[in-house]
């Protein structure tokens, strides 16, 4: 039981440094420091280091963040309403963590070399589980569309987050949340 | 001359490695070693070190790709077709960088933390000043909405980039691109 309580720490730590400044964040001295775990317990829990941890921490982000973009796309509401919550919450969040954290995905994505390439795949199943999960919540978009417009929308909050995080406020991701859901409300409307 | 040469090969290296990696990836001896330039020359040219550094190589980035979104967007074209070409160069671009290499200004916004502060004006200057090429170019827009129809149009291109890279394939930019340039274009389409 203690054991997986710091396993949790360790874990929980690991997503706040990845989330704040990507792998480089990311050493097991910061992680020791943040978790307040015995430097020896990271290797027991984690005998393949960083890129272990990193990858642990992030599909638990990837489920957790999954877990909230279903939340918002199954709702029954327009596609505009959905997109304007996505980034309204999105924008929230980071302002709650003062601008610092922002995508720990994202955030791996930009680091990613030789080094890390092993992390390469677990991104990209992150963001596709993403991806699914909005387009199942497009109602108003035929079938074959659904996907190509769930990645814009995660690609546009992505994108949304640097920009916000970048300036140090919410509006770009509620300016952007609006004006993309408007754009895409006026492309798909509700079937009446 | 030849002072002036060294600098350009430094301030190019050190372009390469934020690129790649945001600025973590940038070590003084990376540089050296990038740029074959003497590690004095970098603190003879750059006395501020690495963020003094990384401050001229985003400046001279963000003048580069400015001059790249004015080419597409003083184009007479629709609102769709520029943006479709925007995403499809950036594409291209990618692709030619073996998938490695992103937008530098993004890599380092991720990266922000306490140290490297003093970037963050930097950052946001050029996001601005792309923000601005762009909605100069957005003809069929009412001038009151330019503004934030080209921060999601930047927004969409920064998050895109980040999916190509995860996925190492075009497909996510030109998708995307497709998307919402047809969206953007359905919401304003052009005076007649």
């Amino acid at each position: 039981m203690e054991h997986s309580e710091s396993k949790i720490r360790i874990i929980h730590a690991t997503l706040d440094l990845l989330s704040q400044s990507g792998l480089s964040g990311v050493a097991i001295n910061q992680v020791v420091a943040a978790s307040a775990a015995p430097k020896g317990s990271i290797y027991h829990f984690f005998p393949g280091g960083k890129l272990e941890l990193a990858s642990v921490a992030l599909k638990e982000a990837g489920q957790g963040e999954g877990q909230w973009f279903r939340g918002i796309f199954h709702r029954r509401e327009s596609i505009a309403q959905k997109v304007e919550l996505l980034f309204t919450s999105a924008a929230n969040l980071l302002e709650e963590s003062e601008f610092m954290k922002g995508c720990p995905v994202a955030a791996v994505a930009l680091d990613l070399d030789r080094d890390s390439e092993g992390l390469r795949p677990v991104c990209r199943e992150i963001f596709t589980m993403w991806q699914n999960i909005i387009a199942e919540g497009l109602d108003e978009v035929p079938e074959p569309e659904r996907s190509q417009v769930a990645e814009l929308i995660l690609a546009a909050l992505e994108g949304a987050l640097i920009l916000a995080r970048t300036e140090a406020t919410k509006e770009p991701l509620l300016r952007a949340g609006r004006t993309l859901g408007e754009s895409i409300g006026r492309k798909f409307p509700a079937a009446s």
